[in-house]
């Protein structure tokens, strides 16, 4: 029987349920968000992450402002919807899949002019709701693309979480490796803990577990040593945004990663659905990079780890030029060197 | 006035006092070893590491054996200290100082044959204590050939801890800034936090902090990050083993560092007493690496991080082939590639 795992759940009474991983893996906390400002908090204190399930959640959270709005008229609606819309933009910086599904709710309501406010947020409900089914159809997609990109038998180094709860489900970085091992592929994955938040002990690590697929969880300063003891035959993550020439913002220490691989000459693969493509951007020198409060780094599960008044830095995510990238793996396709022409034709020929 | 900071004390009433490392920073817990067991399991636990300090407490526990034994003769007192000696060598493989120490103190026992036992351990405390001295006056010379390697205003990144506490005083490679500090150059110090024990954000960051010298924690994984935004002019780390090529192992991540600094055109030297190097080995190949229980990678300050049950690697040391490592800092002058010739015309010269 198929895991199904899922961390973003609308439910019929008009509300919407997050599983809180900053719960995982001791303990599978589920919250109700009956507005807008409660989803925002979610994701800004991290109970829900990964790119794309942060794009879901703002059209959730959009789809509750919808609802809850109580608009005389469209006007009004607009402009409510516009407001939150902000305030949820205002969230986090780096993942440009909180603006695109931002965007493309904005689009659906303005849209909807015609129509009265109460069936526009019936129908703005709907539009959040595919934009979650076409991304986990969009993530089984590209899995099955980029597994072909795997070894019959072989060991993948991932970083963070690229899985299910990071996604409307299945998974990029880890839904191909789940597409590999439903293959029938013999993978064994080596699991970076992605300090400070933990998210591969964590939620790699536990996804995994529930997959039955085999892995070692290592200290993000092991991949090195595991390279060069020839251990690891690529490397496979997510993305948080992608510029148009293919450089590449993620998880901080994923530029660490790429560079190891390149020294190695092992094959470094993102993976990521289209709606992290932001082509808006030449490279990736704009794409901002958020600063998170240093306590992340400082405590660890609320105890301090370092000495008092220390001074820490908490970049969230860093650059990977496309120079390091091997292939960016879409639910479109698999797009190689050079990117300036390979992602706009995947855009160009899909659509 | 100078700040003093030491972890091994030899107390006049034939006790070893360690600075319990495990407690820091939140607490200074100051163990007494009465017994040579007594510091081995302190050598085991970590609450005394650093190559040349984990040497002198080895010293320091067969002083302390010399003097429990109540051997009746020479022969008795040599047997037992041959046990002692393997039961030393078991504790930790990695750091050659350790075995370095052992010999050193076995071979001035032999030498003592004409003497009554007594006597003799009370030479083997002066022979210890002696190995103590000298660490300490090498690493200030080190210090001193190594801090003309930085520059007059710059940032110097340093993983894991080769500051006073790791060593008979005064530091290796937190011993090189702090000559240069002492210098009145203007340097800021990028600390690895050094997963899974934190001996970055724990010791280094406890001693930069009483010695005033200003730093920023980051997690292993920001280096890269931080090189790319040329934000690091030079990585200085200690070393565990050097083999007579140049080969090191050091603490796990250091490899990745010395990768991503090359990458770079980041200088990558490492700063070691010549008791740290094994020219019996030619290269770094044979270097036993530690690997210690996976519970330090899946608990935190005694909390769990991960899923119960998952698998977790935990090599405790890493190997840097000497092609990375820009020179090799030691109290009898810095030597340069090619490693064979350098490193062992220092110890030629200067013997």
């Amino acid at each position: 029987m198929p895991v199904e795992l899922r961390s973003i759940v609308w439910e019929e009474d008009g509300t919407v349920r997050l599983l809180d991983q900053t719960c995982l893996p001791h303990r599978e906390v589920w919250r109700t968000c009956r507005t807008a400002e409660e989803v925002a908090e979610c994701i800004a204190r991290l109970r829900v992450r990964g790119a794309p399930a942060i794009g879901i959640a703002a059209a959730y959270a959009l789809a509750l402002a919808a609802r809850n709005a109580g608009s005389r008229d469209m006007q009004e609606l607009l402009e409510h919807l516009e407001r939150t819309a902000a305030m949820l933009l205002a969230t986090r910086p780096t993942a440009v899949n909180l603006a695109w599904a931002v965007e493309r709710m904005l689009n659906r309501a303005r849209s909807l002019r015609a129509l009265d406010p109460e069936a526009a947020a019936a129908l703005l409900v709907r539009e959040a709701r595919a934009i979650a089914a076409e991304d986990e159809e969009a993530n089984r997609r590209l899995a099955r693309f980029g597994q072909a990109l795997l070894p019959q038998q072989g060991s993948v180094l991932t970083h963070c979480n690229a899985g299910a709860l990071a996604t409307g489900g299945y998974g990029t970085a880890l839904g191909v490796i789940r597409a590999a091992w439903e293959e029938g592929k013999t993978i064994h994955v080596y699991v970076d803990e992605t300090r400070p938040v933990l998210q591969g002990a964590r939620i790699t690590a536990w996804e995994l577990q529930r997959l039955g697929i085999p892995f070692t969880l290592i200290t993000d300063n092991m991949a090195g040593h595991f390279m060069r003891l020839g251990r690891i035959d690529a490397v496979l993550v997510g993305a948080d945004r992608i510029a148009a020439n293919g450089d590449l913002a993620n998880k901080i220490g994923t530029y660490s990663l790429a560079v190891l691989a390149f020294a190695h000459h092992i094959p470094f693969y993102s993976a990521a659905p289209t709606s992290t493509l932001d082509l808006s951007l030449p490279d990736g020198s704009q794409i901002p990079i958020e600063e998170r409060d240093p306590e992340e780094v400082t405590y660890l599960a609320g105890r301090r780890i370092a000495p008092r008044g220390v001074q820490a830095a908490n970049p969230a995510f860093d650059l990977t030029p496309h120079r390091y990238v091997t292939a960016i793996i879409t639910e479109r396709g698999i797009a190689r060197p050079p990117y300036d022409e390979s992602l706009r034709k995947l855009l160009e020929e899909s659509s």
